[in-house]
């Protein structure tokens, strides 16, 4: 836990942009998963962790933007449960680790709430909190859904959107559990291994540090399925293996990195020259990247870096400024460059992307490919990023394009087709946009073929 | 997935027992972690896994007892799905996996659910699955949970109770997974590492399997404290490790097995002694484990041998027999023998513990210690169950029974007093009642004095 001053802070910037009511922020409890007492791994909601920083089931936050207050809910634990769990703190230490001296036990919450003060709260994303909200607040699921408050979300975006030096620190350290992630999913890579087997030691690793993975492993021979979670496949000579996987802290602070790996050690030159695209891609704007700049605007210079990698090995054709701007270059890159990295991985996700990603300045565009990407607006520093450019050959998508005969002045579908048992390239890293530029977060880890195939010797 | 058939009997089974109505089978959904997206580990609801058999979320399952017909709900996926998820088997395919021609999509549920027919559900778990009974069958939550079937409750612990061979193959494999598990524990069991560092790598070993951890793994160095999922203490030679952790397979068959590890590879001479009593307990009554046998007097004798083996050591004095039926011994073996473990690793338990492990012939006892007892009936061929003895110092219990004078007739609290600091022991595995007398499920893990010594060496 950070020293009790860091929360109090924040939750006197809160106080400051908010003038009427109370903000509520229901903690998470235990999530079920074949019954009510067998649990998956505990996970407390971001922004409760942001303000009142306990990562404790059963716990609730208010903070009173009138008088001034702050207060936390939550029951001491009894003689039995010392004796089936422990010794615990006290919900008043808690609350002086967390800098709040109101500490309440929870059946006092509901006579709170309904003093008749505003009363704003997030989006819930659990069924739990939904359920518990409605019996609180006595409104129906749909009432609960709608009632979330716009000036809350938006204050909370901005605060959580430049990160503090501790949690800088936080996430540099999940990095770095990311390395040895990330290496030593490198060196199980051979063939005749089965991807699980890889899959599950990596997330061996990101436990046995304390925490937990910071979202479901990514790790695959079809790196061209984006959203592909299946680990049933076994490693084969000729196939990439796209790993995108990050560590979480106890303190909930994530890394999000991706590699892709030769199987068995060595990229062969098909691979290595879409790979050396990619690559450049995420190096050049990664170098470009600072205060002020549109992240929509580094999005679209690693399209061009992409596609004119991609005329210059004869896949595309004709003027790529023009492709670009049409969206031709999507069949390939399909998706953003990069989202916010923080309290969660996709930063902030829950208030509702748009909110985080983009503004009245910049608003997130229709055309396919440009629309997923979830973060446009301009940088600030303190911005933690992740930059991960890709190049995928998609048979379904390369199927439906030519047929539909999409973008033909662009796209030499001739060559595409050749390159429909390729897969996919995706490199991933967490950037921090500083007052001058960006510096990459954590221990370098190995990006170049030559440092790839190195580790893997 | 087990052969078609397999289902098919099982439904027919259910409708032999069940006359009137349809019996509704919600399948689980994702659940999130701290937004919508970022998913926890997928976990299939173990019911619809035992009649439908199928490990995706979005479906649903009906068994009509009226019309001899069987139902599934679920929708195909778009060609944007196949472009992000890659192929998927259609929904008539996935139908037909477990033999079911009536497969219907997903809006067609609520109208079919508002036929008139009596409807059938079990007692939901999760938030979400409230949320969607009380929007489907427009019921508040309170009536979602007053509404549960005592039929089908009683029909589906019936059937699930006996476990098939092919379910047997399945708790038989993930034993072994839990072999590596705790032989990888047990050789890492040395004095400056931390309980993380053990419990992340052989979660790691389950994930590789391809499924995961049939529960939360418990280990630690603080054995007394039963619900224990603290992870942070480094190591320290004198400790034991207790490690309780098992794997559940992508069916969701799952395993359960506790061992007790002298950090550094050497038990000393109070420990061995300790080890020994719960060792015998284990050892006999697994002996004992018969047909016909109520398991509640299992239960018993495994607590008449630790209480004995007290005595002999100086810490119980005076008349066993009438010290463990006052239930003197529970200070300290104050849990159950075990419990019924298939789809679940406490079987059932959602569907009421007191359904699944008691009836009319033997009902709960509410003594300290025995009340904990989640399985006191009558044995069945067929059934698996697990069989986990224990012996421990509870400094906080034996404060509160020392200031209460409690059963000073029985417990010597002065020799009591000198063993706070030994923690615990428990000794699981999990067993199967044949026909003649019972068998211990899979490869036989290290569980002598001599066997945990030898594989530390």
């Amino acid at each position: 836990m950070f020293n009790n001053s860091v929360y109090t802070n924040r939750r006197e910037k809160l106080r400051s942009r908010i003038k009427d009511g109370i903000g509520f922020f229901p903690g998470n409890n235990e999530s079920p998963m074949n019954y009510q007492a067998n649990t998956y791994h505990f996970r407390q909601d971001s922004s409760f962790m942001y303000f009142f920083g306990l990562n404790q089931p059963g716990l609730s936050g208010i903070i009173d933007f009138e008088t001034g207050e702050d207060y936390l809910f939550g029951n001491d634990v009894t003689m039995d449960d010392i004796i089936w769990m422990g010794d615990q703190p006290s919900m008043n230490e808690r609350g002086s680790m967390v800098g709040i001296k109101n500490v309440l036990s929870t059946d006092k919450l509901q006579g709170f709430l309904q003093k008749g003060k505003k009363i704003h709260y997030l989006p819930p994303y659990r069924g739990e909190t939904i359920l518990h909200l409605s019996q609180l607040l006595d409104l129906s699921y749909q009432e609960i859904k709608d009632q979330t408050s716009m000036d809350l979300i938006q204050a909370v975006v901005e605060l959580r959107s430049v990160k503090e030096e501790v949690e800088i620190g936080e996430i540099e350290r999940m990095v770095n559990v990311a390395y040895d992630m990330h290496t030593t999913a490198m060196k199980m890579a051979f063939e005749g291994t089965y991807e699980r087997e890889i899959s599950g030691v990596i997330e061996g690793i990101a436990l046995a540090g304390g925490g937990m993975t910071s979202f479901p492993i990514i790790l695959t021979i079809n790196g061209q399925i984006l959203h592909n979670h299946y680990h049933g496949n076994m490693l084969k000579e000729g196939r990439l293996m796209i790993t995108d996987a990050g560590a979480e802290s106890e303190l909930c602070y994530g890394s999000d990195i991706t590699r892709t790996t030769p199987v068995g050690g060595t990229f062969s030159q098909r691979q290595k020259e879409i790979y050396e695209i990619v690559l450049k891609a995420n190096v050049e704007t990664i170098k470009a990247t600072k205060p002020g700049l549109y992240y929509k605007n580094l999005h679209l210079k690693a399209a061009d870096i992409i596609a004119n990698g991609l005329k210059d090995l004869g896949f595309m054709k004709g003027n790529m400024e023009e492709a670009v701007n049409a969206g031709a270059h999507a069949l390939f890159f399909p998706h953003g460059l990069g989202h916010m990295l923080g309290l969660d991985v996709h930063d902030m996700e829950n208030l509702g992307e748009d909110h985080v990603g983009y503004d009245n300045e910049v608003r997130r565009s229709s055309q396919f490919g440009l629309a997923y990407l979830r973060l446009g607006r301009r940088l600030k520093p303190g911005n933690v990023l992740t930059n991960e450019p890709g190049c995928y050959f998609i048979p379904a998508l390369i199927d439906k394009w030519k047929a539909e005969k999409k973008f033909e002045e662009f796209i030499n579908y001739t060559k595409v087709e050749q390159y429909k048992d390729f897969g996919g390239v995706r490199i991933e890293d967490d950037i921090l946009v500083t007052e001058t530029g960006s510096r990459v977060l954590g221990k370098p880890i190995p990006k170049t073929v030559e440092e790839v195939e190195e580790v893997m010797k």
